[in-house]
């Protein structure tokens, strides 16, 4: 199998799960201390969506980490495929997660004038979590095009 | 190359074609008689990404058509590629013009009392349009999964 930059158990890969956990996780924690994020349930859904991601993210850096250690070989049929399968799902989760929300925050923000009204809602919080969440998302795809590319290039 | 269920030049690739074309017309249609769906910049994308999407596998099916008359054989490395990236991207795009609708219908019919104090809105219409830009999605998704195998399996 071919080694490719940003493939696991390389530096370039445990960079790329890092950033994933630092992304999603800065997203859960701008969107929570949001006041009235409560209100949709899109932005309750990307608090969850990015905790799934933060916690697959942090799993496999776990397991890089480890790999990395020991001198362990991640390139392994099996491992390869659960890794990419998993991916692709949690990569489709977020980016549903992140769109549902930037139509919200865009009703919010632009196309009514709910910010000027409500003005006790953190309206100016909800567009950087999500930019968070679309920088992790983006990050989880570069890895999802790698393990896929890993699995079939065997 | 192999002879896949819904790989171009092939009846069933047709079908699913078709079936985005008629899936993506459906939801601009539902979504631009549904009274207020200006309001939202989500539901404006909406329409927009499948008219592109609409325009994308007319176009195909043109080609497929074509190609079944004629028995022209289109397993040719360029056009499978260009027809996997064409794909691909559309379907990201209607994922997410179709996940941002979604959190504002949420919002509007569920999260709120918007639907019940603005009367005048379609807000009935939001959900049905939304789900047949899934619907058109999820064929245009299997189409990009099949292209893919085919392109990588050469």
């Amino acid at each position: 199998m071919k080694e490719l930059y940003g493939s696991p158990g390389t530096k370039s890969g445990l960079m790329l799960r890092i950033g994933q956990c630092l992304f999603a996780a800065s997203s859960i924690g701008v969107m929570a201390s949001a006041t009235g994020f409560s209100t949709s349930t899109a932005f309750c859904y990307l608090i969850a969506s990015m905790g799934l991601e933060f916690l697959w993210s942090f799993g496999l850096v776990c397991i890089e980490v480890h790999a990395l250690k020991f001198y362990k070989d991640l390139h392994n049929q099996i491992i390869m495929s659960l890794f990419a399968v998993g991916d692709w799902v949690i990569a489709m989760l977020s980016l549903a997660a992140a769109c549902s929300s930037a139509g919200v925050a865009i009703l919010f923000t632009k196309d009514t004038d709910f910010c000027k009204n409500e003005t006790s809602f953190s309206c100016n919080m909800f567009p950087i979590s999500i930019a968070f969440a679309f920088a992790s998302w983006f990050l989880l795809a570069v890895s999802s095009c790698i393990m896929l590319w890993l699995v079939v290039s065997i």
